[in-house]
């Protein structure tokens, strides 16, 4: 297939690509680098089956020659307030790319007859009352909350996705993707792994917000990418969640970052500076990738960290 | 005030005009008639402050000359799947005049430095487990439903204009709208108030889906425009419900409809064909439009029911 991948030069985005290719795939990726990072994609320059389009998605999209998916990946993602390239210093641009990206990359899926897979999220639950969220459960969202921004435009982006299946019989799937790190996560990205990540490897102790006894499920990314590959072959049209449901609390997460890296120098807890809306809790029901797309995570937390700060380590040298 | 009405040849749209026009302001409305229809505005043909732009606000928006408010009321607004107006029938266009629509509508309030208000609505709080609906619950939506066409780019709309609030610092407002009724409805929308009356003046038996338990709050237009028209003067840039919170069910409404139109061809029952994410109860919470607006609903559904009643005998007559 000859796949359009937008938000190519992110870290979902880019390690998508790579799989695309490795399985023989075409691709064409899209980014106009508002949060993606060129370096994701400098090993794949000159690659014969890989070429790359400098687009803003929000605008028309035109893609020279025959396209057989669209795989929607452009969306700032991270929530941190304190990153550039968090979602609450972006928040038109992470409206505009949830709706007005998704109907364009929708309208080339329609023009080429091609399959269409669209990045959602487990923000769409909101701050659950239901643990571990499965696709049937609708969520608890704040419409004008900060987040709103990201949460209310992936909801948008998805009942766009089904309307042009239900109404333009448009090929299309919806990931709902659970906490994802791996290699390529920005270092900067103000979330959770990378901060230990880069604590620990500086000997500094680890900050814990709280109490640290809020839960997190981390999915490695090739575990995500091998769900979401599943998913574009398959005939689901409805929302598929993609995460890792062992839970861990953040604490733990701290003393195995700290033990990986023989780091000494411990944790410190700090108040807690939580957003009204932000979930204590998030966990993916995955029974719907096990039944329908035979999938499920194989790499452990201790292995999928060791594999991102083994790339940590290497970035943070190049620096 | 020079105010531009989007959606003016609609039902509240319309009704907004007149209102805008007697209190003294220009009005430029904006329709292109997807769902409005002209004959709503042919009373204003020659009005001196009233001028008219024919234009899908889903495209980039030019009003020629100052702007001092922005009214934008565009959108298909009937749930009706049997309309050809109900945006069952129309989910592509729904979707994009929430997000595109109130994309450049803002964009029109951002540039000229001019006031902000959005129609939103009362499916914002989908299927509410909270009774009666305050302006803080987050509501209960189905992302992916066949109503998420409007549910969602509703949400979407509020988020957006919220963050033009906080980020660009326009002068917005939101209002929630609930069930109105009033002339000028269409004679075809499908909604039970039309319904009930079309057929009464028929003197044919109205017909009731289900046991016609379910309630329905409604509000007569002429108070819900005073309700919005104060909330444009306001400095509340918090979303505000706009309803009327006495409560009737189907069979009350029915019967006094009856009752006014002296048809004794009585009531018939219908198996309920309801959708699955349909409401079975709605109402608004007002006190915020009570403390912040000095507002409350005036007119009492005998009274309002009459004046509608007399809009659709004459239009009837007429067609």
């Amino acid at each position: 297939m000859r796949i359009l991948v937008t938000g190519a030069a992110g870290f979902l985005g880019s390690h998508l690509c790579d799989r695309l290719l490795a399985e023989g795939h075409a691709v064409v990726g899209m980014d106009n680098f508002l949060t993606g990072d060129p370096q994701n994609l400098a090993h794949l320059a000159g690659h014969p089956r890989f070429s790359f389009i400098r687009h803003d998605v929000t605008q028309f999209i035109f893609v020279p020659g025959k396209v057989d998916a669209v795989m929607h990946f452009a969306s700032p993602a991270s929530p941190n307030r304190f990153s550039p390239y968090g979602y609450p210093n972006l928040p038109i641009q992470t409206l505009k790319v949830g709706a007005m990206g998704t109907h364009n990359t929708l309208g080339v899926a329609k023009a080429h007859g091609a399959r269409f897979l669209m990045a959602s999220t487990s923000e769409v639950y909101g701050d659950p009352e239901v643990h571990p969220q499965h696709e049937g459960y609708w969520g608890k969202v704040n419409p004008i909350g900060e987040r709103s921004v990201y949460d209310e435009a992936k909801r948008y982006a998805e009942a766009m996705t089904m309307a042009y299946h239900r109404y333009h019989g448009v090929d299309t799937h919806i990931v709902r993707i659970f906490n994802t790190y791996g290699p390529r996560m920005r270092l900067d990205d103000g979330r959770v792994i990378p901060n230990f990540i880069k604590q620990a490897l500086q000997g500094k102790p680890l900050t814990v917000y709280g109490n640290g006894n809020q839960t997190r499920s981390f999915c490695y990314v090739d575990d995500l990418i091998e769900g979401i590959y599943r998913l574009l072959l398959s005939d689901e049209h409805e929302p598929v969640n993609i995460g890792n449901p062992d839970e861990f609390t953040i604490l733990q997460l701290a003393e195995t970052v700290n033990r990986i890296l023989g780091n000494e120098a411990g944790i410190v807890f700090q108040e807690e500076a939580r957003d009204r809306d932000d979930p204590q809790r998030r966990c993916p029901d995955i029974t719907r990738a096990r039944e329908r797309l035979q999938w499920e995570p194989r790499v452990s937390l201790e292995d999928g960290l060791a594999l991102t700060i083994e790339d940590f380590r290497k970035r943070l040298q190049d620096q």
